[in-house]
């Protein structure tokens, strides 16, 4: 059996600004900073340890990793950095606040683009200083691979290589991993590992700083799922989730 | 023509305690994190990029590493853990205050384990608390690998395989690279480079925080060398470092 814990970055600065953050390169707010310390607080009370990190390349998901790490004196086991755990793109909407994105295109099409499995915000165009192409972090990327939006389902697309060619075979190995990332990126392997619809997934949040622990089979299929902090803090934070889901299916 | 970045990590908590830390895994201290912040900051501003970066398993260099490429946007780059950055093991001196031990061992004993090459202080038994071989970050090291304890001179030869297996072939594909180390695996790499005689690395030192920066031609034989930063604070540093030559010439 194995295990792997996901977790998805502390509050954001544009989460609390109400922005469309996506690929843009924003830091942890004060809270978030405190949802990460209190997570890896958590995590070596539990007895957790970790041979191993992955994370995107956004610096409000290392941070995270980060302060996880410095708390349960892991600082010294190797980290992975990809692109592809990066949130999802949001298009032409990064950088928008969600109430005038609703004022200018109508509530209806927010929604479709917030929540849509497959219907895309916008593109970018190339010549937008946006377009992550310009950025020396995806460098090494195809053109092709640069996206200029995205849905979950292309989330779901180049994620899931990086899992099938990395992460799973590093877990088969028996290493102990821990994956910080991105509401998105995350909610595309929780698709993936629990076998989510794509009409159910639209529907599920992963809260922020709280770890998901999977126990895997030797198939990585899960055997139990469980979120792992103070409980009534989990309490608030899987209500919330549930009170997004009423939201979504409104 | 190769540029690489040299960086002693900040002031540690037990450089503060005069403590004899090596290979105890102290943290900075507040003026080592500021020191760690200021040298991001300047480094940035002077227009230095890094492809990726060497540090020990130490958390004092990984902090001020993480520090410096959180000033500078670059907390995504590759970062390589390695042991053989690791500070000269103090053998059964950790964790002993340098007065107490002046007052055990007399001033001449405990000159002769800080300064010279090729005494090392005494050694620990693998029974002691102390010893690497109990700490999992040390686990995958033959045990003839595991230091009981280190003259300079140790440290130059555990140094010098991953410079030249890792460190120097990363520099002659391009990369630009940032090292965080530590005071003795950084000298050891200044002895190499400059070809430093056994005799005059002891009474060279390099200050905490401030980026030294080696500019290597094809060979990686170095072109030019100077220390980055604040001129007043680099001149004071330099100044120490004279100072702590005078110190051991006496």
């Amino acid at each position: 059996m194995y295990t792997v814990v996901l977790l998805r970055h502390g509050e954001s600065v544009w989460n609390k600004e109400n922005k469309f953050a996506g690929w843009t390169d924003v830091g942890l707010s004060p809270k978030g900073v405190q949802e990460a310390i209190e997570a890896g607080r958590y995590l070596k009370k539990e007895g957790y340890v970790f041979d191993l990190a992955f994370t995107s390349v956004l610096s409000r998901a290392i941070k995270t990793l980060w302060l996880v790490l410095e708390e349960m004196d892991l600082m010294w086991i190797p980290v992975y950095h990809n692109w592809r755990l990066n949130e999802r793109h949001y298009g032409a909407l990064q950088g928008l606040n969600k109430v005038e994105t609703v004022n200018t295109f109508g509530m209806e099409q927010t929604q479709i683009w917030r929540r849509s499995y497959d219907t895309p915000p916008p593109p970018l165009t190339q010549d937008d200083p946006r377009w992550p192409g310009n950025d020396p972090r995806y460098a090494s990327l195809k053109s092709e691979e640069i996206p200029l939006t995205e849905c979950l389902k292309d989330t779901v697309a180049r994620f899931l290589p990086y899992w099938h060619e990395t992460i799973a075979p590093t877990i088969k190995t028996g290493k102990r991993v821990l994956i910080a990332a991105h509401g998105n990126s995350l909610r595309a392997l929780v698709k993936y590992l629990d076998q989510i619809s794509d009409e159910a997934i639209v529907s599920l949040n992963i809260p922020t700083g709280i770890p998901l622990v999977y126990e895997l089979d030797e198939g990585l299929k899960p055997i139990r799922t469980f979120y792992l902090g103070d409980p009534e803090k989990v309490q608030a934070a899987i209500q919330a989730v549930a009170n997004q889901l009423k939201g979504g299916k409104k």
